[in-house]
């Protein structure tokens, strides 16, 4: 039986459906990564995910591995591409894993998906889970690759003061105001 | 009883503890501003969270309400500041919660850990979080913001070709090639 890290594709459909509010197949997709990446990672209790698209992937890293966006062993970079990187958190070494394009052409309701030929309500949403079930991790490629040194570790908060212009609580390595005081707007 | 978007406490840490892989004191600061937000929400079906910080906070919105990573709904800006906001999706009308500092003078351990003046190890994690669980909303402030229309919508993704460098899917409209190949280093 397939699985994707130890749940049947039901289960994980599931589970996708659960905390992304609905069975987007990218993070299907996204499980078979995750699933690839978990098998061939190198040795090493720990490790961290750098993840190439902030769209959909993210989230199939979050329900699949301990790496949340929020503690941090979750690193994403918008690049654009859809692939990610299952790394020893000290040394960097890791294993990339990505949708290789090339080998779609069995599959066309995917790369209607992947390379949006279809308009979404022009999909055959039944037809292309069902190929992403039997593609499998054929449709996927790995490399071993060693991750830059600005993505390895984590970054020091450093001491937190109060913004004399907001009053709210900010990092001081920003500056001498917070970064919203210095003109980031998020609020009219 | 006290409640969290309708979980006990308890039931609150261990979620937090399942998901995000410890009792992080900031994601029960975090749940009780996710409520805050929740009960004073503008009215409307749909809204979507705007978080002013990468650390911690966002796992408090993505373990309480639809609004993940992954989906875009969760949008992440470092500011720094320890705030959400839960909007309304489409006019961005919001109710903004933060963590009021001069609210902290009665809860020196949570005031330690905010202003990091302990070590981590020589902070009381018992008294750490029975102080958070007493203050519950009494350490927040909030209030109605419109959040600027550059953090409202979805952005689209607009067509994917291949790079002809690396060979890989990419957004055209970040170029002729992929960002990778543009120049931004991801691997040694």
């Amino acid at each position: 039986m397939t699985t994707i890290c130890g749940y049947s594709t039901d289960e994980c459909l599931a589970r996708v459906v659960k905390f992304h509010g609905h069975p987007a197949p990218g993070l299907l997709i996204g499980g078979f990564m995750v699933d690839m990446a978990m098998r061939n990672k190198p040795a090493g209790e720990f490790f961290d995910v750098l993840c190439e698209t902030p769209v959909c992937l993210p989230d199939a890293v979050q329900l699949l591995t301990p790496c949340t966006y929020g503690n941090g062993w979750l690193k994403v970079v918008d690049i654009g591409r859809f692939a990610i990187t299952v790394f020893e958190k000290y040394s960097g070494k890791g294993v990339r894993v990505h949708l290789d394009a090339s080998k779609l052409d069995d599959y066309p309701e995917i790369k209607n998906w992947f390379f949006k030929l279809k308009r979404k309500e022009e999909q055959d949403r039944d037809k292309l889970i069902g190929e992403i079930l039997a593609a499998g991790p054929r449709i996927l490629g790995a490399s071993s690759v060693l991750v830059d040194a600005k993505h390895v570790g984590k970054k020091k908060g450093g001491p937190t003061a109060i913004c004399p212009k907001c009053g709210e609580a900010y990092p001081v390595k920003t500056g001498t105001t917070c970064r919203a005081c210095q003109g980031e707007v998020l609020y009219k």
